[in-house]
């Protein structure tokens, strides 16, 4: 496999999603996203129920998410109180979002990032205490990354510079997490500044240098996601027909569509893991969920070209 | 300005719409695109009025638009017939469309690419004579530009070899053209095979390598793009609103969106001459003359960051 695609709909997409879906639901999406392929999975996030009901099951979807055989689980928390349920819950990795721009970090989880750096410290703490209370049992370490957020910009707080970006990667890392990846959270991001950021980032933390999470906001989302792979990045993040909503405007798609991403790096040669087909099979059980939502996604509608060969066999 | 983006609309959107535009409102179009800064428009085609009714004012359209200072007004012709007709109406440019698919040159112009390859010769003798004709009064030459269409694959024939579609294209410059680009017409291409067939294409014809025409059948036209930039190829076309249907699926998208593609640019740090508020009022005009029509493009729906500063003052 050239490129791990990190599917993040059931945690990112239903978070936009003003629907609850049913933990049957998120089971048979999950399912047949697993069944296509898709070999990571976010699937939900630790945060209390009253702030996202959408996500208040995630104990119960990574019990089920447990079950598919080669999947990494892995789910969103915020804090080291999120942290302590995710582990109970069993999941293979923990992400944390720690964000770069001080006025979106007070205004999403009430700390700003040095606070998060210290979080993440607590958290890598826990983990490790986990880790090797569990290591006798011969499964494998649950894992911690953290997502830096608004690394390309923030409508709150506006340009974020590249040295702040470097400087809370390095800190987290330094705090513990065993990778770092890069959000676009707001669609700002450019083919240039996510070659340049992604290419400070593999220098200054080599194989911990993480995933890119990038946006489709303003039609980028894949030429983004080429920039960051030039740079040397082999993990992205994407969403299952785009879902999740844009915070600028209706109709606008946030995240880079899985779809068309599959399609692009398979079209290139470079194998992902995830066959085509049963992406669509997922589509529809996405679509049966969630219905009168707009998905999103060209490939889906277009098809694949007439003979194209991709994913496994 | 570091990048030239050649707006097809009024010519390859047209094409794929049933509603027939007024001429009155072609030409407020133009104006608007002119007036946001776009300096080169393809604004018709020379072709019989029975085959493509609504391009059947492309005479009074580019009458028109001649009269917008600084734009490079240009036509497609498919056959010296149509070079005549254009010439005629004094276009600056004229682009003759080559197929490398035998299959889909035969249905499309009932010519093999070699006999496509003699049409091309033959019109660069007609603007050669045409040009010294014209020196005296010292006017700007008319151009020859050949777009080797479906160069990366077709529905029809299938896969294209690299070979065939550099060979056809080094067959229309030694033919007389001044510069000759390479279409992705089905939407099969991806930043792979675009990267290194406009390499090649840039080592063979150096100065004489043209634009990318590109689409966003499948997602990837922005991906495409930037593999194109990075392969050296400084002009591109695209389509306001991405107009031109896609020939697979309604509600996919043919055309790269000038939109989208005028904020990639401009976000690198690269001029395209283009404003990008007087694209949105193009937009609008575009809009009101196809009511009901599905317009695409992503920044029109996101905005332009916060503090965004693109195009010319």
């Amino acid at each position: 496999m050239d490129i791990l695609i990190s599917e993040v709909g059931p945690r990112d997409g239903l978070q936009s999603v003003s629907t609850i879906m049913s933990t049957e639901a998120k089971c048979r999406w999950i399912d047949a996203l697993s069944e296509a392929g898709v070999c990571e999975i976010e699937v939900g996030s630790f945060v209390p129920a009253r702030l996202l009901p959408q996500l208040a099951d995630t104990a119960q979807v990574v019990a089920h998410a447990l079950s598919r055989p080669g999947l990494t689980v892995m789910a969103l928390v915020p804090n080291l109180r999120g942290a302590e349920r995710a582990l109970q819950a069993g999941v293979h990795k923990l992400t944390v979002p720690v964000s770069a721009s001080p006025a979106h970090s007070l205004a999403n989880v009430r700390k700003t990032p040095e606070e998060m750096v210290a979080e993440v410290r607590a958290i890598a703490l826990a983990l490790r205490d986990y880790n090797q209370s569990q290591s006798q049992q011969s499964v494998r370490s649950v894992r911690l990354e953290v997502g830096i957020s608004t690394a390309f910009g923030c409508t709150l707080q506006g340009p974020i510079a590249p040295d702040a970006v470097i400087r809370l990667a390095l800190a987290c890392a330094d705090a513990g997490a065993d990778e770092v990846g890069l959000s676009d959270t707001t669609g700002m991001a450019n083919p240039a500044s996510v070659g340049n950021l992604f290419r400070r980032l593999g220098a200054e933390l080599g194989i911990r240098a993480g995933a890119a999470h990038l946006h489709n906001t303003r039609g980028l989302g894949l030429a983004n996601v080429l920039a960051a792979f030039e740079a040397g990045v082999r993990a992205f993040d994407s969403s299952l027909a785009g879902l999740g909503g844009c915070p600028y405007a209706p109709g606008a798609s946030g995240n880079v569509v899985t779809e068309d991403l599959v399609f692009m790096f398979e079209s290139m040669g470079l194998s992902t893991g995830i066959h085509f087909e049963g992406l669509m099979r997922a589509r529809a059980v996405l679509q049966r969920a969630l219905p009168g939502e707009a998905l999103y996604g060209m490939t889906p509608l277009a098809g694949l070209p007439k003979g194209f060969v991709g994913g496994p066999a």
